[in-house]
């Protein structure tokens, strides 16, 4: 597990994954067909008085797949290639049946084919030590917390084309992106496009959340294509069944749903199972009553009904059905608060203390889970949603949307809502579901997409900070070093946006020589802190004159090309 | 105190303030001058089934002075009205001074003009009852804060034109942000219009870090035009002076420039008087040094003579000057982290304690002051700078930059840093000094302060929520009723910026009916949480069908026009 295999130089022309000086290599595992892809950027070294100091690549998690490669090619009709096939073939649990995309795998009779079951066993799969070298864990690392519940890996049996991941609070903080399609742009490359630009920034999940006419086939072209693990929400799908009327949903309409769903592929089911008939009176007296377009649905139909809740009441029934394809539960917060007023109410923990009993039943039928949470939360009240978390639903992994920790800056809700998900990722929730500057507003065009996830990527690596993962600060440290030694473009590369970093610089500086210059455009030569502090170190380490006076006579020189491009102005102090 | 006089309507050309449904009002104190200006926003009524509710308007906070009232035309040229002059010449204790400038204040031989004094005095002065109706709380809250050094007034008898605000912990938490000249953009006008669009944004002080040839006009212009207190890095004009060569400067020379400086109303210093001789070594280890540019010209200077800070030994000479103008010290943290790496270091806190002792003797000589505080802080080292700055600076208040929670977004430090500043601002921090998204890249343009501002605004709002203080939520309910209500206009207008809130949702639904729908373009009327939720509450309230009918009619009619326009799409589940 230490060979890297290079299939590729550097990648000039990005097809998917940020470029800058950056590369893709895999690291092989204990098999030829196990290869973990990492984007690898390559660093100048450090200049000093005593020669150069050499500084190591820094190889980052990557997860664009295949679009990332600038050695692979793929056609979308094609999908990509199958990762996961032989290594679920060669478990010997599963047979083929027809299902309404042709062939699918699901478990043979009376097996589970999920992830739990293999790790309650002591099996270390293929997908846990692909995971284990990702994430730089002992593999055993993995098997125990997929054992004991308290981490996940969705990995449906018929989504072999994703590279296998874990959201769990051992681990690195996932981030998750919405997408899904609209009549204005449903054509199957711009579907396939949106998911590939998600990855491309670094979204470890997608949820389609797709409501149109060609919802299966939409779908079916995402799951071909996608190198993440896909989440959905079965129900709206069932909602477009019955033309939309709560009403007539029913128990068969929505098994019948998950069925299609996870014989396509799809890695976790969002159900809103927790929404119970006596939970939902107490959102009458909210300042923005149900905000979840689940929870509304299901809420309507209990009252429309008389009737608990179908999803609760056939909740084993779903167990069986996930466990034979390893689908997740993403057990849904229908009761979320929409507002701050509305943050920790009686409704909102009642719902997820069923969640908890609902987790432990999943438990029982070694189906994975994880537990949704809110939503709009004040700072001072997100800590007690992580810890009532963990208690009610034994640890199971958090996945939160935001939270949102004010309601006032529509337009801005990546920010609102960053703030809240690098706190509560610090706390312990698994994965955070980005939201865009969009929310409340409208539809996330391309650059609400990328805002989106870059905020979060910024929420989930503070969040690895604060937790003390331990391959986390050292991104941190070599951009810091990169920035302190005037590396520029190595900062740019070591960045989480490359391509932002650049041209925010070029805008003040655009001459290739500013970015080798020994300050920056933001204070000039004499106001260069970095700089007198290495005549500070110089100074105090009592070399002799010759290495510094060279050093200030290419100042000097850069001082006057500076001058020429009407350098200096407004910095902190 | 009550009284409110309206100046003028609807202001549908917005000076500076931002505009939507809001006008400028103002609320008389004791005295006929002393108006306090607010934004108001007119709210339409929530419609329900018993009839119109009708919805206050809400009364916001604002910054923009003179330039946000319609009914104001500001000559740049002629400066603000001196708002405080007639307040500041009652009290009998200054005289005019023939100075760089022409004729300015100070205070007579032998008194203290600060607010500090006249606090202690138990004095109530009209900046403080400004300030208590600005915040919405007692004067005698006010003026014991001030009086025990928990909060400052920044107010320079010779910047008469700002209006008065307070920084400490038991206030609203406040914002600065940082302007300067540049050889490329050095019109008085163009510094003037940058001010100006600060404060249109929430910006609660300015500081001009301006380093070039026309320092001393710049400034002065901006003093003359600021409704808000100014600060400045004194240091940074005395370095001009001696030609940019830190090992020439000396107290005479930034004693020369202090004096220049407080008697064109600047109302406080950045001071970097803790970089002791002592603690620069510690920063040799460090990955990113020193930087600090005021703290890094400070140490080359104590390195270059083998001698104490200048600003230390004087220290007692310093406070002299200040309390003879009120000028607040802001005691500027030099050795502040610039990385990850470097956070809660010695050097960083042996210089915090340096600036404990510095309070104390501020305060002995009646001088109000603040700290500054880091940089670069992973989440979990952040409340430990605020409890040591707490402890060792006996709760003076703390003004920190961000601090940013990771080094590997350069882009995108407004938002690395609005999490720290969010966090910090709970803990107790008073004031947070904005970070923009080219920080680290160059220089700051037009959109960059304004989205530095914003995210700062979004940062110190939601420290309020999280520190319970009473003016904070209203705003959110008010805006979160409006958004369940599909009072569309009133959450645009209520927003922390309602053009882009207006623009992102014209974007999706451009039309004028849409609104006035009771649903939105991201779920459409089959899946709208908000509207099923309205149904739920009618349903078990048991009204008669009446209503109900005439509510599902008009959603039909909506809905046939929303998928005439292509709606339904992506949303958070």
């Amino acid at each position: 597990m230490t060979d890297v295999i290079d299939r590729e130089g550097t990648a000039t022309e990005p097809v998917a994954a940020p470029a800058g000086n950056a590369r893709r290599v895999y690291v092989q595992g204990s098999r030829p067909d196990l290869l973990v892809p990492f984007r690898e950027v390559a660093q100048a070294p450090t200049p000093g008085a005593a020669g150069d100091t050499a500084n190591p690549p820094l190889r980052l998690y990557d997860t664009s797949g295949p679009h990332g490669d600038p050695a692979v090619t793929v056609d979308p009709k094609a999908g990509l290639p199958a990762l996961r096939r032989p290594w679920i073939l060669e478990r010997g649990d599963v047979e083929t049946v027809s299902g309404a995309r042709g062939d699918a795998l699901r478990a043979r009779a009376g097996e589970a084919v999920t992830q739990l079951h293999y790790a309650r066993r002591g099996m270390v799969t293929a997908e846990m030590e692909f995971i284990a070298i990702r994430e730089g864990v002992a593999p055993e690392l993995v098997r125990d917390e997929v054992a004991r519940g308290r981490a996940i890996i969705p990995a449906n049996i018929n989504h072999p084309e994703a590279e296998p991941m874990i959201i769990g609070t051992k681990f690195l903080v996932k981030v998750n992106a919405n997408i899904g399609n609209s009549a204005v742009l449903s054509s199957i490359e711009a579907e396939v496009e949106k998911m590939r630009w998600a990855t491309r920034w670094g979204s470890d999940t997608i949820m389609d959340l797709s409501t149109g006419k060609d919802i299966h086939a939409t779908r079916e072209w995402i799951m071909r294509n996608s190198p993440v693990p896909v989440g959905t929400v079965p129900i709206y799908q069932a909602l477009e069944k019955v033309g939309g009327n709560a009403d007539q949903l029913s128990w068969e309409i929505y098994r019948d749903t998950i069925i299609e769903q996870a014989e396509q592929g799809v890695d976790y089911f969002t159900i809103h199972a927790g929404v119970l008939l006596r939970y939902v009176p107490l959102t009458a007296k909210r300042v923005t009553g149900i905000v979840s377009r689940g929870g509304s649905i299901m809420a309507a139909w209990c009252l429309a009904h008389h009737q608990e809740n179908f999803l609760y009441t056939h909740f084993e029934d779903l167990c069986e059905i996930l466990r034979a394809y390893d689908v997740s539960f993403s057990l849904g917060d229908g009761l979320r608060p929409g507002s701050i007023a509305d943050a920790n109410d009686e409704a909102q923990f009642g719902e997820l203390r069923t969640l908890g009993e609902l987790t432990q039943i999943a438990w029982k039928h070694d189906v994975q889970v994880m537990i949704e949470g809110p939503g709009h939360v004040p700072m001072h009240k997100i800590k007690e949603n992580v810890d009532l978390q963990m208690e009610v639903c034994h640890e199971a992994p958090f996945y939160t949307l935001g939270p949102l920790t004010t309601d006032i800056a529509p337009g801005y809700d990546h920010i609102t809502s960053a703030i809240g998900a690098a706190m509560i990722g610090w706390y312990g929730t698994a994965m955070l579901c980005y939201v865009t500057p969009k929310e409340h507003l409208g539809l996330p065009d391309r650059q609400d997409v990328k805002d989106g996830v870059i905020a979060y990527k910024i929420a989930a690596h503070a969040a690895d900070l604060a937790k003390g993962h331990p391959g986390a600060q050292h991104w941190d440290d070599a951009l810091s070093q990169a920035r302190f030694d005037f590396r520029w473009e190595d900062q740019f590369n070591l960045s989480l946006d490359p391509e932002t970093a650049r041209s925010m610089h070029d805008e003040s500086l655009p001459a290739a020589g500013a970015k080798v210059a020994h300050f920056c455009s933001m204070c000039g030569p004499k106001f260069c802190s970095m700089r007198i502090t290495q005549d500070i170190r110089d100074y105090a380490r009592d070399h002799g004159v010759g290495e510094d006076q060279a050093v200030r006579l290419g100042m000097e020189e850069k001082s006057i090309e500076f001058r020429e491009l009407g350098g200096r102005i407004n910095v902190p102090q």
